[in-house]
């Protein structure tokens, strides 16, 4: 297929590359141009817009934050202008339920389909096209495109014709990884004021009860204390927390535990841990143990 | 090897009954008579004591809390008069580590040995003897007893000489439950409020980042808000609870999402929710929302 | 002197009287017309647009919210449109430390005066020209402006040239407010559970150490569960809450009773309780206890 | 009168005085005996056990703690044993619900009577003879020891037969001064954050909304970081607040706020403030915001 790709960040630049590899031709943007430059040697053609990256069948878009993908899809020489009736925008990006919503309206009212694709994993699975895909949207447009998300991901669920349900559930398990840490932190202080070992503790938990790849990557972080570099930055684990409470303030529902992580990020931020890995969340923990 | 099993509740039984089948002498006793009585016909020979129960190498107790456990520890016919010198008792109970630490402190000043070996699993992985097993205490005394844990769980993990260690990986991994089940309360009414649909999105964080049995177990009753009967009573997750705060007070940590976890047991009970299993805690998330 | 009053609500209606009885000249403009109107039998000019009331010296705005406030000042025929060079805009709402900051930039880049001055006191406050003001902005203006004050007020509090501090300041106060309320709902709800009179317990709270009129006035609304009309809307009790949680957030401030406040208000509102009185927080703790 | 009093520390001296300034026979009892003996010179008579000081009318206890309190009343040579039937225990300490009870029950078995009269204010209260005293207890014994409470007090409020419920009062009184503090700390940060004089702040809410003492004496010592030589010590607010959510826990009433401060206490302890006056508990909130 003939499709575009905006953003060539960590995670954007393997996600492009897999679907290089598997044949499709692509048209990239980047902010910084020499981002895309770099693709040129793997086929890609390097564009100056994301109207020109979004001359094609459909164009992927995978921003930082809300700010940005606003920018590429609004902008004047934006996706909205650049991508012709009945093609589609696919947003992989982790961006608000409000925003999601807004993208869907204004697509909708130019005749452009919008598919909201928000992906689960870290650049090293993104690089091995083993990515989850969380799907909302056209049912037409995302059967169609179905073959590109299968060279970015190992899995794809699709969840309905709503995109902003794609983008809850994206922000609501970033939540869980971000509670889950909250928890670790808590209990590795715990562990550690009674001089027992953590490494220990943890080991007991993820080959137990909690035996999930989610728990061995983070308890292995916390444990070592392994905060730089960042995976994931605090900053950024705060605005996907903020963009949960924000969601659910919409709806009024309390997150009692999303209050409290949120709090904690804000700590981390305050005595200096904004681009730590969000991990760090145990830091605060120990530190508030008198650790 | 001739033994003792004090505590024939859902867990106790199943685990006696192991110990019998691997070809073990088992001395019993129960409160109520008739427990122990039942499983005279598999071979165990029911007494009326704590202390006869204690007479052969070592004895195990399975009881429901602290203080179930102090009465058949230091009670009038109770484990310190009854067991001998040299000779072991393996607590199995989620006691607190200050009763724990009471115990190895009574014992040790009777020359008798002590190891703590509470377990994760319900009341099927015990009669499955799937159970895992927390060691901590005498290494000799452990040792011997080895395969007698084997008779009852999968796996054993053995920590150290503190037997209150173990105690605390108990509770702590009880605490990790009991938070993960508050988290999942908290996203599931955040779904259901947006008008998506719970089991999907709680499918999706199973089979992607959270695929582990106990998030999918919970889930599942989560989504399907199925409460009863008790797979674990509410009451007994704000016991354990409880138990890791005071643990955690005595060294001066905060716990701030198992304070979010205790207020919510709480608002459980006040509403008549003692009985209900502890994953109940999700329908306080619910009707905090409005639900 | 010659002043225009925009806003013409439950608080800003008393204010502009307030204002004429000291015998300035006043143009009013309000959404709703007729409210403006109802004012000319005192001697007001009725206007059509912000623009208009801005003509004079001085303009006043009290208005419900930030929406609000920025459609008047930016809109179309706003107050800075309509305000001459070296006229000041004296803003009275509870608007957040952000939209202040932003309004005092606008005004600046017009040359045109801008004070924050928000207010503390309830309707009847206003009524009796009783109102506590904050203010902050250019010595000169406010100066000039202090016999306006004066004629709504009890008295003035200047902190700074820099405006956005008063509104901080404001809605540090209205936090400090809710949280009393929230406190005081959980101690009456621990009270009566334990079978006391919680009149009888606010009572001696409010006669000995916590004598200040806001707990009378707010211990009563909750010991008689009393939560309708609303004199402050819970709504407007969250808006509030939120403002000073981005304040809080823009400066890396983490404040978790804030938190707790803010989850408690989704609740009521959740519950149905959006246009009880904020004092209805009380309600929610109450009903957390089973009450 | 001829009555005994038990306990003569920071705030028991004093009161004791007090009782001799208005003529009362006194027999005191303190554990170091010294600060007994210093009072004889005032007309106190020294005695050696608790049993001896309740040889009269009536006792007084004002003792540091629950265990301080069950040791002088259920000792060897205690209360208990020295107190007459038909005379009078008057428990002054900040005690626990649940102990008071159990004294109660104690007290009435042996035909005694019980009256618990838990005071507000700190030790220059007790000296200038200002304290607020809440009394339950048998009405007969409340009315014939009024002279007594006058001779401590500036005031008396008489709550009903259920001693436990004036302590229920004390400790939801100290509950609510702990969260003002922890409320003042959190907008003191926000203040100090956004480079505003928290001095100032404070100076407005306590010349306005909070005009009270409690406030104004909390709001100086936060202001002023002044949290040395202890009033009140952090350690002693713990244990208060701890009181308290042990009462809302038997009754099934979540306090969240009070977790909030709890679990701020323990940082503050874990960071070595557990000496610190309670007010420290902004330094906490400060800490936590990088300051």
């Amino acid at each position: 297929m003939d499709v575009g790709f905006v953003g060539l960040g960590l995670m954007g630049l393997p996600m492009a590359r897999n679907l290089l590899k598997a044949g499709h031709r692509l048209r990239v943007y980047n902010r910084s141009r020499s981002r895309a430059e770099a693709l040129e040697k793997d086929g890609a053609i390097a564009v100056d817009t994301p109207a020109e990256a979004s001359a094609g069948d459909a164009v992927f878009t995978m921003l930082a934050n809300d700010q940005a993908a606003e920018e590429v899809v609004f902008g004047g020489e934006g996706i909205l202008k650049g991508l012709g009736q009945g093609r589609a925008h696919i947003s992989m990006s982790t961006i608000t339920v409000d925003l999601s919503e807004r993208l869907a309206q204004a697509h909708h009212e130019k005749g452009q389909a919008y598919v909201a694709a928000p992906v689960f994993g870290r650049p090293e699975a993104a690089a091995a096209a083993k990515l989850f895909i969380v799907l909302a949207g056209e049912k037409g447009a995302i059967e169609k495109l179905q073959p590109l998300f299968e060279a970015m991901g190992q899995r794809t669920f699709v969840l309905g014709q709503n995109p902003a349900e794609a983008n809850l559930v994206k922000l609501s398990g970033n939540f869980l990884i971000a509670a889950m840490i909250e928890c670790l932190g808590e209990t590795v202080a715990l562990v550690r004021k009674h001089g027992a070992d953590p490494r220990r503790f943890l080991e007991i938990m993820t080959e137990t009860l909690f035996a999930a790849p989610v728990y061995r990557t983070y308890g292995a972080l916390i444990a070592d204390q392994n905060y730089e570099p960042a995976g994931f930055k605090l900053e950024l684990g705060l605005k996907d927390v903020r963009s949960v409470l924000a969601a659910a303030e919409t709806k009024s529902v309390p997150m009692p535990v999303a209050s409290v992580v949120r709090d904690h990020f804000l700590s981390a931020i305050a005595r200096g841990g904004a681009n730590l890995d969000w991990s760090a969340l145990a830091k605060v923990a120990a530190e508030d143990a008198g650790l």
